[in-house]
């Protein structure tokens, strides 16, 4: 099942799916775009891969990493589906990163990469946009970078994870006003779910409503005020957003 | 006032100083060792400042930073006051990090500097228990370093706002078995608390009980399996750890 938080009548409401519509949880049944979709969990904490495809280390002219390397998100940077992010007006680039994220559904403490699959709630899209003009700091990726308010766009579901059958074996597209731009599949993940989780959870604690963001593959291109990103992975969501300019936002 | 979280009779209480003992809302008197005390808010984003005291960075062999450099920590890794820290088995550097925590008491976007202290909650005690082991890598510091289970007790107070007259002037000492190790001040930030909100504010949404752990002064030394490490801040707290090793902590 496909399960959205959405806000609709002055309150917030599970949905699902329903011809094409939305059903929410007292049974009304709405267009998608007649709600404020939310990101599909209120995330706990949430962990980022840098450099978690071969390609796309290679497109930023870096080596693939001998262990994982993680950084740390925090709640305000997260937006639902049909959501605006802002572009600072003095950046050139910044990059949109379709991203597979992995949604925790029980308490995780040493888990062996066998047993990981047992500890996922679900899937959902992340774009994991990218300030990279930020990035040239000891610190990386640095707060600027990777934190910054509606920075990461999230949903538009959390599917559950008994209806995937193979996490590790599907395609990422991103398309921007219609163009495709980003291609690649979750096969190419250097470490996979199982691998991550175990990782993780040997220093770590994992908590029901932890998020792992996989990386992203190659196809890093610029965009622009204005552009439409679509972050869509086969059978998990297609997920929309678009870019608005960090001086207009709060005019809007 | 100074107001700590704790567990006791089975159940969760505000405590305050009550002639040497705790008063716990509810109006009985304990002693401080008859209750479990937790951190002393429920941590929300939590931001750690990087090499924000020029002894300490010149000490790490690194010139001070030009802005601040800031990474967060997962809520994972807090502890209460008189906890225990776990110490892996396979490393050599395992330091302690005294630091001055500042709580956010309200939403905060854009705060000018001479505002900052406007949003401020309290204060309390942070030690920020670095494995510099694990540095070495492309993603710094990473998760390893800085985000392990019990690696940063935070407590035991917090200490309203308004009772500290000048938080950039404070003495910080931490002791290890009795013995000064390390001792600095507050007045010797790189970058003071107003200028760390005003930049952190500056991209992201900051929110009531939010954390900026404010660096480190000079001062790092080895600690061993069992030593009692007492992090203080004048007129702030004291906050007692024991370091245990990894392997015997869940067979306490």
């Amino acid at each position: 099942m496909r399960k959205a938080r959405t806000a609709y009548g002055g309150a917030i409401h599970e949905a699902v799916e329903w011809e094409g519509k939305l059903k929410l949880d007292d049974g009304r049944i709405v267009d998608e775009h007649e709600v404020i979709w939310l990101t599909p969990i209120e995330p706990r904490t949430v962990f980022a891969l840098g450099l978690n495809y071969a390609d796309h280390a290679a497109e930023l002219a870096f080596s693939a990493p001998s262990e994982p390397l993680v950084f740390l998100k925090s709640p305000n940077t997260f937006v639902g589906h049909n959501a605006y992010t802002r572009r600072p007006v003095d950046v050139t680039y910044m990059h949109y990163e379709c991203e597979l994220a992995v949604i925790i559904g029980k308490t995780a403490r040493n888990v062996k990469t066998e047993d990981a699959y047992n500890y996922i709630k679900g899937y959902s899209v992340a774009n994991d946009y990218a300030i990279r003009d930020y990035l040239e700091n000891y610190y990386r990726p640095n707060l600027r970078v990777k934190n910054r308010d509606t920075g990461t766009p999230f949903g538009p579901w959390i599917v559950d994870a008994v209806d995937v059958a193979d996490p590790m074996n599907l395609k990422l597209t991103t398309h921007v006003n219609d163009k495709l731009v980003q291609e690649g599949t979750t096969a190419d993940m250097i470490f996979d779910i199982p691998t991550l989780i175990s990782y993780l959870s040997s220093f770590m604690t994992l908590s029901e409503n932890d998020v792992i963001l996989t990386g992203t593959p190659k196809g890093s291109v610029d965009t622009a005020v204005g552009d439409v990103v679509v972050t869509e992975i086969e059978g998990i969501g297609r997920l929309v957003n678009t870019i608005i300019g960090d001086e207009s936002f709060t005019n809007r």
